[in-house]
């Protein structure tokens, strides 16, 4: 009992019973599914402990009318100095559908041109009170008053619905929690299950900020290789199946993080069968799939190169099929043409989802939620109530207002402009490696040391290899093209798979090829860490500046990469078109020379 | 170097390289005060073990005009949906020095009679672009894109003078880090500080939201007895002097956790004097205090009762006068009134400060900030990078600009006005009880234990308690005040100590005195527990709700209370003049019920 009066005290009380009354009865579930099953004993002896704040007591009084409430330490609204919030927002249908493979009119910024008018707004007003009892009106005096960790009943609600429609759980009782973005959902969800000294699954080249989470906690990295559709299902089997307590001195990993889509940093996706395959292990060796999912909306299927005639995937062609259509077939081609997620193969309630708003909306919101079963939801939410409480009440007042504004189908409309945004961005960076390097397309790239991890069917993840450009118009020039021998024309210099989502190209660097590689490794130095970052110097002297991918090793053996493999991590989500084929082209320059070509 | 790369994967690279920028230098640190000394020692085995993002090899190039950056993983702001945000607020001096004691036309809200027009408020838009460098300009393409843990350098640099002039630390290199709200920062400082199974000092009263964070950790309170004045240095002294390791089974506690203004559930105030005391014990033992101060600006000095002619304590003379003045001069006076806080003696760097919005601002920012020693803001930095990140840059812009649009004497003023309202609702409670009971004034409140602990000096911490009315007109009534009897007529029913600060009067109901009292311990019940539980049950079905005290007991031995003294928690913030009146005179008549008087 001695943190039952924590919410009353923290104000929250009030807010809390609000809540207790919008949010319930909880969701109705559906009867035809499976409940989620008991996986309590994979909470972690802190999250055990966690006590409920049991307000009972109060909330059978709370609500009665004409309740004069002295238990609550929350201020009076009058008091916050905020009267009326606005916001001038973004049509929903800003962002084209089909946006042109290039620019017709490069601008400085090519959004600039893509929306002429900067009028092209809609706006909003949210007031300090309005008359009404309805749970999904917001105003300034509940906002930006204490409320219940669950945070606002709208938001909710309105996250519901899109779980509901868009990943369709396979078990009826799940719920969903809102938290301060992914990384602070997975820094719970590390207290939630994790003991310091356990060990984690991973995927072999992994994101390093959910590394800071377990880190701190001495919890081991366990490695698990990848191609260009995700970690490898045997690998997995093969890691649990032979787990040596003794030896390894560590219990059996019982968590596995993932970002199944667009993948960070290698931009693989694992589609749904894939994703089955490791679901079923997961059963089988009982562990927890914590999947992060910032870009999932941000799928945008396979690169096709401009003189390239591959038939195309059925992702992708449903993908641009969804593109074209407008209005509501539109958005429902273009919620099919998304991967399943690991929900819709969870008949256990033993995946933990985290969305964010960060890359549909803005980081700036600090706003994303997990979706998952009664028992962590619950625990989760005793842990918000200890730490973060509810997010801000400014970004989920404004955010709920702005969905509410464009409403679920606008909000979807929203989303396919912004995945096709992203494909854009992803086709000039693509397109721009076309340009200024000699391509060869493999069925396995060739940067992949074992390429039968590739042959897993459909076109992506296949590898992308680019030598340099043939000298044209040189005599030996033609002799050798008509001899076919353009591509064998100098070493491979990079690779990379297409990414198939996200923001990121993983670009493979052949150091090895390099003239000084073989001396170095003679003298026992490690030339590729000493020869990547030469180059990683050369070329931010020449102004472009890419991420060293050493710092995304997990540290485990390597099916993407591994001896004579250095890469850099390339992120195309910011810069403009110009940009990026300036970028790429001193790439080129500066590897030319590099190389020695 | 796992997670060398976590900062520009999260997109916060280039935000953490503005900040990086913007920062530094830190702030000029004062050549005349000594540094922090070495605390190291006091780090948990998760906070020493906690990483820096490794990024200085990128950040050197991350400035360099030209420099095109694929390295963070960041959305352009030209897809955020917001395109500006605007907000109407009220004037800083909306709020009057000194309001009536008593509204003269009491509507259903004073404040809507207080404040006549509501048309009196100014506005600010936030745009998304801004061409400045100054770091202090707020723009949303930056405060909705991914921020440096350590939030908008404008915010910092506010906080800092603030820091600077008002609480006057002792020490050279303290510095501010934000956080989402004072519950995440101790949150934070628990994970910061805390092992498992460890002991913590807390006031013998104390705020359950707090206990949340240590509980999970399995961390024991350990009660120190308080008076009017907070808690008392010799017990604490004698807790500390007197730990056995060996029979206790634990380390002496080396966190004390405390609310020294308007001390939650008590409503005492720590004065300067109680302060140095404290502050020597815990530097003689090396105990780190963490204060929490969500209501050290409502600190409202001493209530003078209607009838009651008491000599004003110095405290409440300067702070009323600090009320009557206006201008610069008033804003002296108000800073000069407030009680010196931790940092005024901490010449070592052994507190941590825990500062909100939610009292000044309102609770839904979910924005706060520390202020301590470079050693524990560094690890408190590395901790945010891992979870919560920087605060949402909803909350931080919007908080910034209207801090801005204020300006520092304007937000001190603004502080003023909340100051004299708490004060205002802290005089209708108390006036209540005076018209509505019998009143004595003691020099220590009958109602503690051990009287001897209120010898203190200054007129803050007395007691006040309660009889009930006597029948007057009648003519044994008449007789009784001739003999100067009235007093004695029946019981003494509730005592409290008059709030300094903050929204609560915590009453202590004398329990003990109720009929029924001495048959329930004679058949060996928990009298208190029973008799509390049925007057709050009958006081809830009369429509009046408050918080009963015993959640907020620290279980350990009491100055304040003890056997056969039952409490409630009333808040005074929230309720109207007239609802104020109707809750305590239905009290009143509950009470005499109860009492069968």
């Amino acid at each position: 009992m001695d943190s039952a009066y924590a919410m009353p005290s923290s104000g929250s009380l009030s807010s809390d019973g609000a809540a207790s009354r919008a949010d319930s009865p909880k969701r109705l579930v559906d009867a035809d599914l499976p409940k989620a099953i008991d996986l309590s004993h994979h909470l972690s002896r802190l999250a055990v402990h966690r006590q409920a704040s049991s307000l009972k007591q109060l909330y059978q009084y709370m609500t009665v009318p004409g309740m004069i409430t002295m238990a609550g330490g929350i201020p009076s609204p009058e008091y916050f100095p905020f009267e009326t919030l606005s916001a001038s927002i973004q049509l929903n249908d800003t962002m084209p559908l089909d946006p042109p493979r290039v620019p017709a009119k490069p601008k400085k910024s090519l959004l600039s041109w893509l929306f002429p008018s900067t009028q092209d707004t809609s706006s909003f007003t949210i007031p300090k009170y309005v008359s009404s009892t309805d749970p999904k009106v917001i105003q300034l005096a509940t906002s930006l008053q204490y409320q219940a960790a669950t945070g606002p009943p709208a938001l909710s609600l309105f996250l519901r619905q899109y779980v509901e429609r868009i990943y369709k759980p396979a078990y009826a009782d799940w719920d969903v929690l809102l938290n301060v973005g992914a990384t602070d959902g997975w820094n719970k969800i590390c207290g939630l299950l994790m003991e310091q000294g356990d060990a984690v699954l991973v995927e072999e080249w992994t994101y390093p900020g959910a590394e800071n989470a377990f880190i701190p906690m001495e919890v081991e990295m366990v490695a698990i290789k990848m191609d260009g559709q995700g970690v490898l299902p045997e690998h997995m089997d093969e890691v649990l199946g032979t787990w040596d307590e003794e030896k390894r001195g560590k219990k059996r990993p019982h968590v596995f993080y993932t970002i199944p889509t667009g993948q960070n940093p290698t931009g693989a996706t694992m589609m749904g069968e894939r994703k089955k395959a490791i679901y079923e292990i997961c059963k089988k060796y009982d562990v927890i799939i914590c999947e992060d999912e910032p870009y999932y909306c941000l799928f945008s299927g396979e690169w096709t190169p401009k003189s390239h005639k591959s038939h195309k995937s059925l992702v992708a062609e449903r993908a641009i099929e969804a593109e074209k259509k407008e209005g509501k077939d539109g958005n429902e081609a273009f919620i099919a043409a998304l991967p399943p997620t690991y929900l819709t193969y969870d008949t256990d309630g033993r995946v933990i989802r985290m969305d964010t708003f960060s890359k549909t909306s803005c980081p700036g919101s600090r706003l994303g939620w997990f979706t998952s079963s009664p028992l962590f939801i619950e625990r989760l939410t005793r842990a918000t109530e200890a730490g973060t409480q509810a997010p801000s009440g400014f970004a989920t007042a404004l955010t709920t207002t702005l969905l509410q504004t464009w409403g679920f189908d606008g909000y979807v409309r929203w989303l396919r402009g912004i995945k096709a945004t992203y494909r854009m961005r992803k086709t000039w960076i693509c397109d721009t490696f076309e340009d200024v390097f000699h391509l060869e397309f493999e069925e396995a790239g060739s940067f992949v040391s074992n390429p039968s991890v590739l042959d897993v069917g459909m076109d992506l993840g296949k590898g992308v290899t680019c030598y340099a450009k043939p000298k044209t118009g040189t005599v030996e020039a033609k002799w050798d093209e008509k001899r076919g021998l353009t591509s064998k024309r100098g070493p491979a210099l990079v690779s990379f798979i297409p990414p198939t989502a996200g923001m990121f190209i993983f670009l493979g660097v052949h150091i090895s090829e390099h003239p000084d590689y073989p001396a170095l490794v003679r003298k026992g130095e490690d030339a590729k860490a000493i020869l990547m970052d030469k180059l990683w110097r050369e070329l931010a002297e020449n102004l472009v500046l890419f991420a060293p991918g050493f710092g995304f090793d997990a540290k485990g053996p390597h099916a993407i990469g591994g001896e004579g493999m250095g890469y850099f991590r390339l992120s195309f989500s910011i810069a403009t078109y110009e940009q990026t084929r300036t970028a790429i082209e001193t790439f080129a320059k500066v590897l030319y020379k590099f190389y020695r070509i």
